[in-house]
């Protein structure tokens, strides 16, 4: 029997390789306190379950491939606020950023081309770029830095005959860093050098701390025709499960051409679209004290990390989540030791070490990911786990006197 | 600037190049009636929008990849009626019985496999395969014999090194066959013997007219390791909108690789899925309404067609579709002349041209699909306007005296 090389090369991701521990500690009681996954407890606002609870249509019916036409017509206000000139026919409606991401790669590329991506990275671009059979091509972004854009010539000597497009998510997830407008600038001259595209996830715009201002790609508007915007309702008003998305460019050949991948599943599903559609008048204060409180949380969990011995993280500012380096030998048989051999007064946390978010084997060993979207409570809680269990795997796995 | 090789496979299909004309004809106030889509006006279960209004959460959070729980432990009490055994883990649900069967195509094929399709066939496919970089191989199914399946020798002869799969609908879409158990037996052996898989689309499950009983894929459990169900609910409980499906396959390796497809992009959108789970409580006097008006709405139409001089069309056993042959030169000049240059006391008809529906190329060129899925009142007048429109098109156009 036959699988596709497409199947064989998705790997099986830490986080995938832990999951089972974390069944098994919850199942015996334990709680466990998720820093893993950017899944907020923050409530979506009410105007969007309205919506949905006000459902007024007795066939739910195909609509139109590109997305429903008041939905492409509303987001335009919504772009306004960041100055930016979009038109309803440069939105496409997809099912999530992720259908945004996939398009892109299958708009742009053919198989075995590449993209090039600053590491490190969203790890689910890896599936993204395994269905559409493309090839990652890493720049990788220091740490030490801040995770800041590598030098450009780091990214020009990547770029071959068979690169497609960069991609960069911008706040950035997981490394929390908001490119400049300088950094875009130098990857929009280069692209367009090249003649190949930027693609620029931005799924995270509204979360930018410390009085922060976010630059949209769009903002580029002489370099419109080889930017894609990759956007998402999920973060912004805390409706992940909607998956509603979009994929906005200015260049009408790639439109149309993404256009064509949206047709063969027909439709975005209904209902989900009237809730993003009520999502757009949801009110800037919600934003605002939702971007509040994830700066708080930032702000505690960065404290917190700070005063645990050995661990060293920057003070992301945007997104929600950062990468820590831990005083440990393996950050994944740490995140295993959490789960499966450690409590704390029946608590514990599961982290996603970053390994996965690098295209380069043997970097980031030591580093894991952390997510800030669980309420200030439970991220003392976690953070108490967290200095005590590097304690015991200190002692009791590394061998520390 | 570059465009993939997916892109440039996409061929404008006849119904995308006469839907401009439509909209002009509907923009005169000329009201067409829509026989080119299979788009039901059978109202949604009413428990269906009942849970959608009841729709419970705070948050609209992420779930699993593999589709809601609930909805997979409810579906296989749905498949037990038609004597199947299907458990959860057999299932994935998946955005439309369209993300299923793309799903199916690259779990079993590398770019520049084959997958074989009796035609005529469901035109999408064609896209599925341009995502997957899949190259469809047909095998002729011809009118006069009813659209049976072809002979197996057919099908064998077109298995090489590149096959993948073989995919059947059944009940078809576009001509309405519903495949025996014994050409289906044929099919699984023949697969069995080359070590492929058969990939089965039996979204129209529900509608088998005049008594005829369904035979599914799934009940031939020798052959269980190398099927792939493709199922949905959208034309059983007429909600296509909602983009609920599933693909249901009993080999794990198989089911285990899909499921890497599923969790690239995250979660079957939420709300959807609640819809879906309270459409298995759909009593079975609405399915069995709903087939009862489709069969009388298909006796309408077929009766409707066979009194049109020169028209000749099979009466189909299932789906809602049939293919019908006309007397014209071209059914896409036809079915253009029908929304650009015709009307009748400010009523039209548009039709499929069936084209799209074959692989080959030069075959069907004076069939259309027809889609009996408007009411029997609004069917009377289409067959009103294709009677008119079919004299006035061989007066005018094929210039008849």
């Amino acid at each position: 029997m036959h699988m596709s090389h497409r199947i064989s090369g998705f790997q099986c991701s830490p986080i995938r390789r832990l999951s089972p521990f974390a069944r098994v500690a919850e199942s015996k009681g334990i709680r466990v306190y998720h820093l893993n996954i950017g899944q907020p407890d923050i409530k979506t606002p009410p105007q969007v379950l309205d919506a949905i609870h006000a459902y007024n249509e007795q066939t739910i019916a195909y609509g139109a491939s590109e997305g429903l036409q008041e939905l492409r017509e509303g987001l335009p206000e919504y772009y306004k606020k960041y100055g930016l000139d979009v038109q309803p026919d440069d939105i496409l409606i997809t099912t999530g950023g992720s259908e945004a991401i996939q398009f892109a790669f299958m708009t742009l590329c053919d198989p075995y081309d590449e993209v090039i991506i600053p590491e490190p990275y969203y790890t689910n671009v890896a599936s993204f770029a395994n269905i559409a059979m493309v090839n990652l091509v890493p720049v990788t972004s220091k740490m030490e830095d801040g995770f800041v854009l590598p030098s450009i010539d780091e990214f020009e000597k990547k770029i071959t005959r068979k690169t497609g497009a960069i991609l960069l998510c911008s706040p950035n997830n997981p490394t929390g860093h908001v490119y400049t407008p300088r950094e875009l600038k130098q990857l929009l001259e280069l692209v367009k050098r090249h003649d190949i595209f930027l693609i620029v996830d931005e799924v995270y715009r509204e979360f930018c701390y410390d009085g922060k201002t976010f630059t949209s790609i769009l903002s580029f508007t002489d370099y419109a025709d080889r930017v894609i915007c990759v956007d998402s309702f999920s973060k912004r008003y805390s409706m992940c499960g909607s998956r509603r998305g979009a994929l906005v460019c200015k260049n009408p050949e790639v439109l149309a051409s993404a256009l064509k991948l949206a047709q063969a599943r027909l439709c975005p599903p209904d209902i989900e679209q009237e809730a993003a559609f009520a999502a757009l008048r949801t009110d800037d204060s919600y934003i605002d004290q939702v971007r509040a409180e994830y700066q708080n949380r930032r702000d505690i969990l960065v404290s917190g990390l700070r005063k645990i011995p050995g661990v060293k993280c920057n003070c992301p500012k945007g997104a929600f989540y950062l990468v820590a380096e831990l005083p440990v030998d393996d950050a994944e048989k740490f995140a295993t030791f959490m789960l499966r051999d450690f409590s704390l007064d029946g608590e514990t946390v599961m982290v996603a070490p970053c390994e996965d978010f690098y295209v380069t084997k043997g970097i980031g060993r030591k580093q894991v990911r952390l997510a800030y979207v669980i309420n200030p409570e439970a991220l003392r809680h976690a953070l108490r786990c967290l200095e005590a269990g590097l304690a015991a795997y200190r002692k009791q796995v590394m061998m520390e006197c």
